[in-house]
């Protein structure tokens, strides 16, 4: 009934976006038309998150406003907020999350309505919140709550502060800042495709999120940049020198036709400018600690994998080391991303709610064909 | 960077399939090669369930297995349990589901495995206690607890028993059962699509199960099924000559360019042949009702929609009118669709995890290009 089948929907446009363009031969990504290499260490994410939701750098006054609606929808809901202390000890970090966004939708005002000005102010509220939930849920597997917020301190201080449990260094502050600029938004992804298709349906933007969070939750997406983290734990912790442990690890590894998490894109032809950056970070954070040896494995990995499968790092490889210097837990690497990815996710669904049409793809049948259903005592 | 888009993907081959088929231009449907005209009314929903998840008409050894499978599976979990009462008096039915189905996770042995074991028996565990919840929310929204479901009953059955308190009629268990199986499955529909999107990541089954409820929350989706029962009662307190009064909105709305529920199909250029048997069943119960005036007023609602708009009645128009003679509350319609389609969703993960490429299409970018980021202070 239609034409070939276009597996995984590679190169196939799905959907137009005013959001973000990648440029995956010159390895640009750009957030409505600036270049994220302009944004990376000038833009906070306040201002980042305001571009995409809301179509334009803000000024002044529209950014203390915008920062004043942040702080006042960071609240966790009552309905979510009585179950986090069971939720965090029975379910994995992602898969709380998605509990709880999808429980927070009792406790949002705007609620099932998809009008513009109601998703913007939910936008606004969902992006406050993830990173509160994400500390909450943290401190709630260790019986404790977080601190407050500090309302002098932006979202990236205050999620180091609620997390730790003490405020961060201005320097590590500015440097999440950096990782949720980086990872804000990203074109078609599996998860921003997975909030559209479902917030095509006009379903609302609770369901859309909850959607994207599942979504990010596979290892093929948002699991990779852990899977890197644990890979570069069980080579130091086999021992020997790190460098060549890792180059050795790389080369088994490969040899099985295994593949290493953190390398290639299916979009970038070179570096993911991402990368840069975050390799940048990482280098900083070594040394700053005074044990560089993850980030100096990560560069021996990466002149590996380069020579021997012309693959570059991805987002996920040098966010890996960066979010473990700033003291972050392993498994909440992955919801670290989606703090900063609701900035975009809430962009995309305002975008598809104001121009929608429904996603409805054909298949290609490859089953059985003309059977004879048999009753049961004759089968 | 690709080709021109495809908004929508209408038309667009997005994955292969060995579940369902349809031919738009017959009015054909099949679930694994049969023809749903030979499965309504002769297949159960068990058997229906098996075949799709399982991939062949069980033999009566094995549907005996699966049947005792799915009642051992069909408890609520201790998470969800929890927080049903709180859950019931703050979201809506499908938001409830949503969040219901994602605290799941939680009790469910096999969370977090993609084995096909573990897929084979999350995917029955889904789908027996999607009418449960179902019930159970219902129960919860009145302050009460449904009756615990009879062994003996099959999923139909015990819905409608844990829905009303009370054991139905053979003949309305039938017939419900017969919606349940002429649900169950239908290509790449959105939800569905959510689904694989979601699962093609490596998410696990419940991440796709909940980003699919959330995509079916959308009245361009499940929701429609509601809408058209609300338009006929709204047209029917209105008062008139019930017929006729349908027959003036149809034309009024039409007139205002406004869309009629029910109506319609991407896929199919004739009747929806599930629109068929739900039109039988409808007239049949509307009969022994004795008030008939609901199936009346759809047919001449379907008369006027096809002479003025050339279009057909799809699943949802006639779905509405049966559910309301079954005595479901009409906010529930959407769940009832969502409990038939648990097996074509569960069988969709599993047939995506056995040979899974992540579903990752591109975007055209439509918006600005070349812009200076300018610091705030100078904006």
């Amino acid at each position: 009934m239609a034409g070939a089948p276009a597996r995984g929907l590679a190169d196939v446009v799905a959907a137009s976006t005013a959001l973000s363009d990648i440029d995956g031969r010159a390895g640009l990504l750009f957030y409505r038309g600036y270049d994220i290499n302009d944004l990376a260490g000038a833009a906070t994410f306040e201002e980042t998150a305001f571009l995409l939701q809301r179509g334009s750098a803000p000024r002044a006054a529209e950014l203390a406003d915008y920062r004043a609606e942040l702080a006042a929808g960071r609240a966790i809901g009552t309905l979510a907020g009585g179950v986090i202390a069971d939720v965090a000890g029975r379910q994995r970090p992602m898969e709380a999350l998605r509990s709880l966004v999808s429980l927070g939708s009792a406790d949002d005002p705007d609620a099932g309505s998809n009008e513009p000005g109601a998703n913007l102010r939910k936008a606004a509220r969902l992006a406050a919140q993830q990173p509160v939930l994400i500390a909450a849920y943290h401190a709630a597997r260790g019986g404790r709550k977080p601190p407050e917020a500090d309302p002098a301190l932006g979202v990236a201080a205050n999620f180091l502060l609620q997390l730790s449990g003490s405020a961060p260094s201005p320097r590590a502050a500015e440097i999440l800042d950096t990782c949720l600029v980086l990872h804000a938004d990203h074109t078609m992804n599996a998860s921003t495709f997975a909030a559209r298709v479902c917030a095509a349906t006009l379903a609302d933007m609770h369901s859309a999120i909850v959607a994207a969070l599942g979504t990010l939750s596979g290892p093929l997406h948002g699991g990779a940049n852990e899977q890197v983290m644990r890979g570069l734990e069980v080579i130091r912790q086999a021992g020997g020198e790190p460098r060549d442990a890792v180059a050795q690890w790389v080369t088994e590894r490969l040899a099985d036709g295994e593949k290493i998490m953190g390398f290639g894109h299916r979009v970038y032809k070179t570096e993911d400018p991402r990368a840069t950056h975050l390799r940048r970070l990482s280098g900083e954070l070594a040394a700053a600690s005074g044990d560089d040896t993850y980030y100096q494995m990560s560069r021996r990995m990466e002149e590996v994998v380069l020579a021997e499968k012309g693959l570059y790092p991805n987002v996920d490889f040098f966010a890996a080391t960066v979010y473990h210097y700033l003291g972050i837990p392993t498994d909440l690497f992955t919801p670290v991303f989606s703090a900063s990815r609701m900035a975009g996710w809430t962009a995309h669904v305002i975008e598809q709610h104001a121009d929608n049409r429904l996603i409805r793809p054909d298949s290609e049948y490859i089953g059985e064909r003309g059977l004879r259903w048999v009753p049961l005592d004759a089968r």
